[in-house]
């Protein structure tokens, strides 16, 4: 890629940020379009966004930067703040290297002379402006290599500085969530998993209850048993196509009846497949019946199911946050296959048919998807080194002779020149998330927020090993092959070359990634088109149209392996190339001003998780420093340093920052501390029954029940009050 | 090793074997000896062993054999249950391997004729008659090896079968013990260790208290907080010191008062270093005076510690065993390197020297520790190698050529032949122990059972790599180095006759291990003639005399890896020469019935841990397993057998196996489960100021107080009545 192929790679996505910030700007002013642009406030039942009666087209960024992490708690939970810390710590680290970076390195690199040199030397001349800039321009075993060692130092240690206070401060955030007097139903219970067989002449009910009561006199509440509800389900979710079916045709004959035509026109349709073929039926009066149908059949269910389909899994609930959190934490039974105890998380967040999956088919299916994701990572090797092979132009002239003509045209050339290989990767890349999340629910995990973890967790070792080292690798030994069949000793010489090279590749693939995929995220053109199409076309009802704008939540499980990315490639050539630190600086800044507004007022978090997202991202963010300093390992001997062996400690000093932290925090990640509970615990006993009711899944909630949870139990338990403790 | 050395090692060690049984059998019967073998009969307040009064000799093995396991809990207590189950599952492992391994493989090892072949081919006539018997008889890529991998594949699955078996009954064997409704102080009790600064204008116990009683306001009881007791138990033993002093001074008083001299001798000593130097002194008076002197002194050192020497550690006391345990596995605080909490152990196992050590300094000193057993097992390979190698007859000949006058002195010769290398290895090892207990208490461990587990551990690692890794390959290097230098490519065959060729030398290491070993164990010769000298030249009071015949336990730290390293031979051995197996059962055999004796009637265990050495005995068995079965991969490579490759899935297998029992069984060994505290629950509260009391050190009692532990209160605190559970 030459210097103009860059600049116009750079140019074209400005223009483009440039075009969808108008289109933002013009259309977020249209009140109708405020349930895509405010839809968080709106659901929150807020004022919709009152910039939008401002004429001043940038007070998003002022309402952005003037928030608050406490407005972010409150509009959009504990994980949102989290991601936030995140982003900032991943900023933090890329403005304090390049402070120090930027002015040592870049003129040390410019005024020596390799690539040059080399060049003449060579009389090959495809080097670029660019790499006079970067490390590569400087000569093997130059002591000017001392400030490019200085600056691996410096970069370690700001991360490590930024890192452990970020880790505090997420850690804080997290216990004061978790602290709050605000009940939160899912402190109360335990998930219990792999219970043993049902004794002979006990229910499985009894035979929980007696054995948490036995264990738990004082605390234990009741349970719930996890029951199988996919029949209860499938009825249920039926009983809810028609009612919807039946609101809609009520609206469509309200709508016919126009001044013309008072009467109106019954809606009809056919009752066979996709209402395309079958007898042709009045859809009013067709749901109705239905509906009526599926009432008792739905009623008698729901009593099959939960008598008899109980899983061997349940729900159990204490009288205290401290006796729930105890209880899962601690060892119940002998063999560890039997009785498996988790804190419960959320109900929006179980994921009910995981729970009856039995001990050594989770571990079997766990080690199953381990080794798919294995076999995906390292085939999908092959036709990423092959795509960013090829998708150069020389190469595609080369196997497409026909395609010549076109691509000699000027403005053709220098746009696809400019894209080809990042497009090629971002379209590649969309495909996979989607069949990791199926993998990682496939495993048996019990909450989504569990799911999500695993999958941005998967896609994370997806990018990093395909997309950074595939193409670094793949890249360099696809254009460097010729060389090394005539010359093999040059290897070493030609990744010191190479290695600069690419990292124009990926200053431009940063700069697509923020220009043009921010871009889109703030105008939210793709959302805003679909909405209203369906809102034309297709909605008949309120509710139709509150369905075509649901905003999602933010999608950690793709969002953060992306930012990931960055954070590696960034770091890895914030050394070789520094030029590419205000390219990562700008990311992440217009990255968290963007993702600021659209969490203040658009997305809306599906669950909440207390931050436990965290550990993850710290642990990814410091694998990435490893792999950037082994890299500069690699870089500095290929330059012939021999003062790189100084570099030796610090991946050594990495792993063992790695380790201390996750010895110092992580288990109350993982685990809620006893100690946050007691710091306002209010001495009111919570209202059990409600607790209880907000785990029962809609399909089993009857209205007709007057207590809906009397349903649950053969004989209600009751909180053993007589023994009382010493 | 030629075959008149191996028939002149055995008779040799058998009989020594014999001489020392028939002593024993002498010995034992003069009720003067009692106290030497039957001191744990004695000090449990029984029968001094009714077999003394039979004439039958052999009415120990009698009672051996007839002994229930539940005698053995009764009388030595969990832990020797358990070393049985391990000594039963290794001798069933054998037995099992054997009945199948010697009628398959012995004929069909016997029947061909490689190692002839071979020594006529290279007119080289080391071999003897027992490599007749051994694989490396079989011809290259014979059929015959199917017979050997056969044999491979079942003594894998006996193992595995066995294993299975042994952790249930173990794991049954510590949940009885645990549930049992006898008080266990410990199981109420808690280790907290890392507590943070002490807070403003609170003290170390309010801090502690009010932390406690927050969380756990009904079951908190009262807490203990560790002090520096170095000055304060450097008083008390001076005292102690002299107390015995002047009993034994009184009794040697009381002595001297003979008919012709009625006023007797009153004792003197002199004051200065060793009682050899300094003014000479009335023993009596100045034990009096120094008694009077120091009573005072321990008394305000106690104070002075109580209050002023406290640590930033406790224990912390519940009023129910079920509450103890949640609290020690349940996360307390937000950061994880305070307020660390464990499951107490006995008070008696307790090391309180390294509960204040601090989280880091704990993993600090870890790291120290694992880093100098690394060096210390890589670096003693070399004299061990070097010992292995030149202790053959051969080389003590050219090597110290002025040794061959008598080295050619037939008798000699062939005891030294038959002993030398066993011998030095023998010495070699009993040097370590000592070292490595050393090493792991430093580690910051908390308990006397864990630092035994701890260095057994270690001790494996060294026996195992040294001993027989080092000595197999080592002793083939060194025997065959200079036919390798001729010939490179004969390493591989080498191998295949060098491993049978040790087989000789490890199957006398283990007949001199049990013959010999267990000869001198169940005589206890060493103890009794030091029992007698003490008896007869310096004990004076009933105290001393206790002390001087003071049995000791079973010593795990070394027992244990000394019979995992003979497991280890005799498995790996197994296939290669199955004659070893025959050896292998007589260790486990003779061991077994030995040992039973002795944990009967002689040794008194130090301390109790439920079992908690099983999953590393087990952990063990199965590297032992793994070991073999890479050595069978390596060796049937060796020679030439293509379906070698069926071996490949073992290894795996094994490795699966060890996962499943580990997370089936494991944290069940590591922390109490709460369901086997409810199977005997009575509802009595436990006498709990008794159990505070079980945990004072000695040097902190005081008998001047009426109640013990008052001195540990500034005001007493209770038991929280006020607030009940809802």
């Amino acid at each position: 890629m030459d210097f103009i192929s860059f600049i116009t790679s750079l140019v074209t996505s400005f223009v483009i940020f440039v075009i969808l910030m108008l289109l933002f700007t013009w259309l977020s002013r249209k009140p109708s379009n405020s349930v895509i642009y405010c839809s968080n406030r709106i659901l929150k039942g807020m004022e919709p966004w009152e910039g939008l009666r401002t004429r001043n087209p940038f007070s998003w960024i002022k309402e952005a930067l003037s928030s608050s992490e406490a407005d972010i708690i409150s509009l959009s939970g504990v994980d949102t703040a989290v991601y936030f810390v995140f982003l900032s710590t991943a900023l933090g680290i890329l403005v304090f290297s390049g402070v120090l970076l930027l002015p040592l390195l870049l003129p040390v690199a410019a005024t020596d002379n390799n690539v040059v040199a080399h060049s003449h030397a060579t009389s090959n001349n495809t080097f670029n402006d660019l790499d006079k800039l970067s490390m590569g321009n400087v000569k093997a075993k130059s002591p000017r290599l001392w400030a490019f060692l200085v600056g691996t130092y410096w970069v370690s240690f700001v991360t490590f500085y930024l890192l452990w206070k970020a880790y505090h401060h997420v850690s804080d955030l997290r216990a004061t969530a978790l602290s709050t007097a605000e009940l939160k139903p899912e402190q109360y219970a335990i998930i219990v998993r792999d219970i043993p067989a049902v004794p002979q002449g006990k229910t499985r009910k009894q035979q929980i209850d007696s054995y948490f009561r036995k264990i738990h006199p004082e605390t234990f509440y009741r349970s719930m048993v996890v029951t199988d509800n996919k029949q209860v389900n499938k009825i249920y979710e039926e009983l809810e196509g028609y009612k919807k079916k039946l609101v809609r045709a009520e609206a469509v004959f309200e709508a016919s009846k126009t001044a013309s035509k008072p009467e109106g026109t019954r809606p009809t349709n056919k009752t066979g497949f996709l209402g395309l073929v079958g007898e042709k039926v009045d859809t009013i009066t067709y749901c109705n019946e239905k509906i009526d149908e599926l009432v008792p059949k739905l009623e008698s269910e729901q009593k099959i199911t939960i008598k008899e389909k109980q899983q061997g899994s349940a729900l159990v609930f204490f009288n205290s946050r401290v006796a729930a959190a105890s209880a899962a934490q601690t060892l119940h039974a002998r063999m560890l296959d039997t009785w498996t105890l988790t804190e419960a998380a959320e109900p929006r967040q179980i994921i009910w048919g995981n729970l009856p999956i039995k001990f050594y088919a989770r571990h079997i299916r766990q080690d199953i998807v381990y080794a798919i994701v294995f076999l995906t990572i390292f085939f999908y090797m092959i036709p990423i080194g092959l795509i960013s092979g090829f998708t150069t132009l020389a190469n595609m002239m080369k196997i497409l002779p026909f395609l010549k003509p076109v691509l000699k045209i000027d403005v053709v050339r220098t746009v696809l020149e400019a894209y080809l290989p990042q497009l090629a990767l971002i379209i590649f890349l969309a495909l996979l998330p989607t069949f990791l999340m199926f993998l990682t629910k496939f495993e048996g995990i019990s909450t989504e927020s569990h799911a999500v973890r695993g999958t941005a967790g998967k896609y994370f070792y997806f990018t990093v090993l395909n997309v950074f080292i595939g193409v670094t690798v793949g890249g360099t030994l696809f254009t460097s092959f010729k060389t090394v069949q005539k010359e093999p000793k040059s290897v070493v010489s030609m990744l010191g070359k190479g290695l600069p090279a690419n990292a124009t590749f990926f200053i431009t693939f940063v700069a697509l990634k923020f220009f043009v995929g921010y871009g889109l995220e703030l105008s939210r053109l793709i959302p805003l088109i679909i909405f209203h199409l369906k809102k034309k076309y297709l909605c008949k009802t309120e509710a139709e149209i509150k369905e075509a704008w649901a905003p999602g939540d933010l999608g950690y499980a793709t969002r953060v392996p992306n930012d990931m990315l960055i954070v590696t490639i960034v770091l890895c050539y914030s050394i070789i190339a520094p030029i590419i630190i205000p390219f990562g600086v700008t990311y992440f800044g217009l990255g968290w001003l963007i993702l600021r507004n659209q969490a203040l007022k658009v997305y809306v978090p599906s669950y909440e998780s207390y931050g436990r997202m965290w550990p993850h991202m710290h642990t990814r963010i410091v694998a990435a420093l490893v792999i950037y300093q082994i890299t500069m390992l690699g870089y500095f001997g290929a330059k012939k340093f021999v003062y790189a062996a100084l570099l030796v400690p610090l991946p050594v000093l990495s792993i063992i920052f790695a380790y201390i932290c996750s010895k110092k925090f992580y288990r109350s990640f993982s685990h809620d501390p006893l100690e946050v509970f007691v710091q306002d615990e209010s001495k009111e006993t919570p209202d059990l029954a409600s607790i209880f009711r907000a785990f029962i899944p809609p399909c089993l909630k009857s209205e007709k029940f007057d207590d809906a949870d009397q349903q649950f139990e053969d004989a209600p338990s009751h909180v053993s009050k007589s023994e009382s403790s010493v």
